[in-house]
């Protein structure tokens, strides 16, 4: 058991700044005042600690408020990703089983037919009574409950513990320290562990969050170069656009500004070459759903040194190669430590989720002599798309659907804007065009989901036993 | 289950400063390697996981790599305080039962008579094979023995886990930040809880220790004027021979220095001001061997406007005052969280340390409106003599042994250098002299505990139970 971190937090610092957005700003006080406000309205709707709800909204304030109103009663979480099609939200709605959906009010049309109750956001603020919070939090208590593909088809609802997000900031400050007037830039959505790790840290690290609701290039880049905030995290794509912005500014990033993460997929070595000329110190992660953010860094001492490499695991996380006996073997990534998820929620709960303690990732990657890891190949054919993960079987699973479809194949192809796109071969039962194809999944899938590409051919490559094998979809592209 | 310790950190940051003396340094990687040496000399010497040995050393980088080598065959160390007194040593020797002595060569004469074999430290110094360690640890491991005397006059030895130190750490870390190139400056012993935990934090936050043998105010001061350390822990009479030191020298301590943390009794104001007109910033703080270090912390912006102070509980530190229901009112201050002994060994082992989590300090004290503590009274009469704790039943029961004595009464006087010291209230059997009195002391008990002066009186003021009353005793003083 440990104290609630929001009301610990509040009580140590409580003037300070806990979070900008636009010009305005809260303190640490009025964020645990205001959510204690919103915890009255979660019980007045007769959700109590323990039950599970889902959260479908943009990166705002009024979001931070309501997470932090679901932490101070320790209700479970489930956040939605805001680019998923209705049958995508339908089916986690479903399989998470949800007492209720706390909905921004922009974004009701979005949601798909259901009879779970709905509490809009602006109920919330109408709240001038303090709720009842949970004082002392139980470390095994489920705090969130993200989704991810995985091997299968069908997404997993990956449960995130109260433990394993402490576990996940306390080696994030074990490794990057604290400065004095630290403060991260979020620009990246806060129903992805990347965004919802800074909320986390902002209450633990006791640090300013400065909140964008979209990803606003230029004002980020006017953050770095005058020293405003400290850190963010970014993907390869939101790195390029700060990176030109600011060469073309002709100016240097502020030795006030620390350090960016790079998350979701591998960083290009020209990216970081030129970020190191404008004063950017950029560290490449290793990390997913499954451990609430990072398991492993490279230093930014190292960035141009052990290029490719995702580094080492922080302080209390543990990495092994499955089956490698030496130094750059080659073999499954697995990881221990307490940020591992234990397991997963509704239709998956039964899956384990560890072997003594090791989480087998899926992603084939090696060691080299000094300890250093580099990640080969993503888990499942998995694709990284501007950082959101996208496994070609969700895509071969819809296709499927289409009446005219006898076979679907996806992979990935690189794109200099993306990192990696998706695109699929069809073998044909009756005519039809990558047009229609491309309606339909439009239907079913989030946007950036749908393949950018679709090539007809005679019969899909499979192994002996008839499974689909997706390496070698490459080669019709090259004939 | 957690990853030991000394290896990750020589993984993560192998070439990295972790200790230096005299003029000399270490890496975290020679440290590990040096300490994997000195595990081959305890496992040949027959010690294995999970036994006990006992530890008699000056603060040396031999001292550090002989508790190293522990750590990584997680054998329990009980730390024994230099300034003992033979018959002192026997007891805590005989109550721990531990299976080993490691010994400083120098300090060999300083030992009791005991059967207990004696590995002294030169002989680590010619291991070259690398021993077996323990390559994850568990939490509830007991680490550290630190003995502490408390209300009984018997000292019992308090157990400090694995998860103890670490949650110490953890607290420290989240409290006060980490800097680029941070180092701590150790002049307090690593016998006290307030420099093993500097040990701790050397290898867990993968900061430099400046290791002193003794304290060398001119050394300390020059590093503090030219920012070559980050951080030191200091007790009083510590702390204001350094403010002299740097007033004297018509300099001021660098903006690179962070932060002395005042532990082992209250700061006066005037040191407090002093420091802050030369730049220096001193955190009080409120810990005990107990709570394997701090509990609560006054942060250094807060020094002069909450004077008294010892702030308030960090990060997953829980703080009550038993029985007071408003701001403002006294009662014995409890403690909550992860840093809190699971109690002791030898013959105080049954002595349940927690009720529902929460220690009882015996130490009474308050808390104001904005929820600031404040320590107003010392647990059981306690003493604290220049940072060292003198436990008046402990002196009174030499003082008994004495054929010549009847009753003995023990408390403090307020100390311009030392801050406290003890005095004596003797009732005669027959004739005996101030002066013999003190050398029967010094033949039992360590120097710091000797009473100032004796006062011979007619009878002990006792209460209706006959329980000596200390507080009664300053009156006879006035007279």
């Amino acid at each position: 058991m440990i104290p609630n971190w929001i009301e610990q937090r509040a009580g140590l610092t409580p003037k300070r700044v806990a979070l900008t957005f636009n010009k305005q700003q809260w303190t640490f006080e009025e964020l645990s005042q205001q959510s204690k406000y919103y915890v009255q309205v979660l019980t007045d709707a007769g959700i109590t600690t323990g039950q599970r709800v889902a959260i479908y909204g943009k990166s705002t304030p009024q979001l931070v408020k309501i997470i932090f109103a679901c932490m101070q009663l320790q209700v479970e979480m489930v956040l939605l990703n805001l680019r998923l099609s209705k049958p995508e939200l339908q089916y986690q709605l479903e399989d998470a089983a949800v007492h209720a959906i706390l909905i921004d009010d922009d974004l009701v049309e979005g949601l798909p037919n259901t009879t779970t109750p709905q509490l809009k956001f602006s109920l919330f603020e109408q709240s001038v009574t303090e709720g009842t919070v949970i004082q002392r939090w139980n470390r095994e208590t489920t705090m969130t409950i993200m989704y991810t593909s995985g091997t299968t088809n069908l997404p997993k609802g990956v449960r995130q513990t109260v433990g394993n997000h402490l576990a996940s900031a306390t080696s994030s400050l074990y490794n990057t320290g604290l400065v004095e007037d630290e403060a991260w830039i979020c620009t990246v959505p806060i129903f992805h562990i990347s965004g919802f790790s800074m909320l986390c840290k902002c209450i633990l690290h006791g640090v300013r969050l400065d909140l964008y609701e979209k990803y606003d290039v230029e004002s980020v880049a006017q953050q770095l170069i005058e020293g405003t905030a400290t850190r963010m995290s970014a993907v390869a794509i939101m790195l390029e656009k700060i990176i030109s912005h600011i060469e073309k500014s002709g100016k240097k990033a502020s030795p006030r500004f620390q350090l960016i993460l790079g998350g979701g997929g591998p960083i290009p070595e020209d990216y970081l070459k030129r970020a190191h000329a404008i004063g950017i110190r950029v560290a490449q992660t290793y990390g997913m759903t499954e451990t609430s953010s990072q398991t492993a860094t490279l230093s930014s001492e190292d960035a141009l040194r052990k290029l490719g490499s995702a580094g080492k695991a922080l302080m209390f996380n543990e990495i092994k190669i499955d089956g490698a006996t030496q130094a750059g073997e080659h073999g499954e990534i697995c990881v221990r430590g307490e940020h591992v998820t234990p397991g997963y929620i509704g239709r998956h709960a039964h899956i384990p989720t560890t072997v003594d303690g090791w989480l087998h990732t899926g992603d084939i990657g090696y060691m080299d002599e000094e300890g250093y890891l580099y990640v080969a190949d993503r888990r499942s054919d998995l694709i990284i798309s501007g950082g959101e993960n996208i496994y070609p079987a969700e895509i071969e699973n819809v296709l499927l659907g289409h009446p005219a479809v006898l076979g679907a194949g996806v992979c990935a192809v690189a794109n200099d804007v993306w990192g990696q796109r998706p695109i699929a071969f069809i073998v044909k039962k009756k005519d039809v065009t990558s047009e229609e194809l491309a309606v339909y999944c439009k239907e079913h899938l989030a946007k950036y989901k749908i393949p950018d590409a679709f090539y007809f051919i005679e019969e899909l490559p499979r192994n002996g036993a008839g499974k689909l094998m997706r390496r070698k979809l490459h080669a019709y592209i090259e004939i």
